[in-house]
């Protein structure tokens, strides 16, 4: 293998799919993120890693693998980025870590999509240091996909947590650059845009979501999306919106909320289901459809946040991952990096927040590096 | 009966519970309305009603149910608040309507807890402007309760919706206010606070976050409550916190939210027993504990915001309220009002509020009008 020339190692002419691997710092450790990658591989026979860490750690843990034989290229980094680490701190004095190195493959152009389990604010700030914003991105954003009852089965959420501020501006960015993500990410001709409040009525909330919902409301025609106006966290999971427009203090809370809420009702389910003779036995043999059911609100299956507006996609997985956890980002990174999307929403992006314009693709990037 | 005397209209000396009642306004009608107070009375035989609305269809939708004979006495109000209806035009022009009249009756000390399905932010407004502020309070604000893994069931949470507003010293009022309702509403003795954050480290959020967070750990010494710091999302069903304390935007978002994903997860668990024959016959054996489980997670059980810092308690019942919703709001406002909740707690948040403490009840308010 020979995926450390830039040029071998995007979705190209070795017809492989590079994802660079930020090791350290989540939760759980380096055991959960190579367990991770491990599981990835089968659904993605062409996937190749270069994985960043202490390397002795990292070598001995990818032995375990045989699947990743072949697969991964270690690059050495001691330092690690702790989840207590200011983003200040990381931008200055961060580069002997992991996840500057995972980002470096990007910048440099030796893999399509950074995937991290550490700190989001430090992962952020580093990406908008090291990546950059596209021309006309004024803040960056973090999308992620939430179960609904769409056809697809998901809506995109943004912004998730990249930074706790937005103004009206920024969440007409927001919007355009969700519009581009369903369009490119979800296969969605006419996204339904929708902006989060505390009602549906136009007078409520706050000032800047009214300003924010006009801004988003003259930009429709052109860059064609429908426009549904405000929505409520009730409608996180409808079928009437597919990307849902909040600042992301409010997108991280929702977030957070409806995966904490998820995970209480299938406890209390799993309690009723062992509450008694009759209980269990119908359990027994409703279990596959139970099983069915559990994958389908498990969190994990969504893990992955993916950042907005930069020159380069970077997956952010949940801290607290495990190896089916960080399985799905790199799945959802793989899907990004092999459909050519970063390079169709990098121009669409900078051309929609220049105009307002997001036209469909007139031809199919397939392969080819840009 | 003569529950129109302010001094029997009380819970007092003829040992009723008297609610007023703002028939109209939800989104299903008066016969919503009428059909939750007729549901209420197997678990209340002391309660009594003043109903507000169109005495001639009010009439009529209470002689369909017997139990309600001889328990309400009706207010005619020709006028009904919409949901669209601004809050301003409301103070300024309400009147004649049923939610004005319904409020009265707590001013007139007639009745001891109002419950509506109305207009939020109407209802707020004109509680503010007819029932007062409790004194040493800037913004009331309303808390409702959140099922949890606590012993109890139950978080509290506030504001949920308020005011889409607050400040570093409105969080340290609604922390104290929060303390209080869970003291006296779930008997807790030393309730354990937190801040609703991004993150629980010190550093993250917003910034009057960080100071609302030393202004309540500084008062949890006098208030005697345990200071938990930042929570996230994900705590708010968690047991490690009594009462989450957050703006009203961000409340009423995670409020809107935790309500939809348990809706969506309870469809998902509907279709998965009944996709194919096996499943459909374990739901059939699971049947008993399957629905102890859907009235665990029916957001109706939990239905009914509180009004808290007024001079007087107000429920607020979810828009869309079912006859089941209205009545677990009015069976909140009943529990509240035999409690002499109310009583004690303008005693105790006035006095907190000024002094940043809440002495535990040093008698037990039994029966008595203030």
């Amino acid at each position: 293998m020979n995926d450390s020339r830039p040029e071998a190692a995007k979705q190209g002419s070795s017809g492989c799919v590079v994802i660079s691997i930020d090791a350290m710092g989540g939760d759980l450790g380096p055991e959960a993120v190579i367990g991770g990658m491990a599981r990835s591989v089968s659904d993605a026979p062409d996937i190749r890693f270069i994985v960043h860490g202490p390397q002795d750690t990292l070598q001995g843990l990818i032995d375990r693998y045989p699947e990743l034989s072949g697969r991964c290229t270690l690059r050495h980094a001691d330092g690690v980025v702790t989840m207590d680490d200011k983003p200040s701190q990381v931008v200055r004095n961060g580069k002997n870590t992991s996840m500057w190195s995972a980002l470096e493959s990007v910048r440099a152009g030796e893999a399509g999509v950074a995937v991290s389990c550490g700190n989001t604010g430090a992962l952020m700030a580093l990406s908008v240091i090291r990546l950059r914003r596209l021309p006309g991105i004024n803040r960056p954003a973090i999308a992620c996909l939430w179960p609904s009852r769409n056809p697809g089965g998901f809506n995109v959420m943004l912004d998730v947590g990249a930074d706790v501020k937005a103004d009206a501006e920024d969440l007409l960015q927001y919007a355009l650059m969700g519009v581009s993500y369903a369009r490119n990410g979800l296969g969605l001709k006419r996204p339904r845009v929708g902006l989060l409040n505390v009602g549906t009525e136009e007078h409520k909330g706050r000032a800047e979501l009214k300003l924010a919902n006009e801004l988003i409301a003259a930009a429709a025609p052109d860059a064609d999306f429908e426009h549904v106006g405000f929505v409520e966290g009730s409608d996180l999971p409808s079928d009437r919106v597919d990307v849902i427009v909040t600042d992301g203090f409010t997108g991280n809370v929702a977030l957070k909320t409806g995966e904490g809420t998820a995970r209480l009702v299938g406890d209390f389910l799993r309690e009723a289901l062992n509450s008694g003779l009759m209980a269990r036995l119908g359990a027994l043999l409703a279990m596959r459809a139970l099983k069915a059911l559990g994958a389908r609100i498990d969190p994990r299956r969504v893990n992955g946040g993916v950042f907005l507006g930069l020159n380069g996609t970077v997956v952010k997985s949940h801290g607290a991952s495990d190896a089916t956890g960080v399985a799905a980002a790199i799945g959802l990174a793989y899907k990004l990096a092999r459909s050519g999307y970063q390079e169709r929403l990098a121009a669409r992006v900078a051309h929609a927040a220049q105009a307002g314009q997001d036209a469909p693709a007139d031809r199919e990037q397939d392969g080819q590096n840009p």
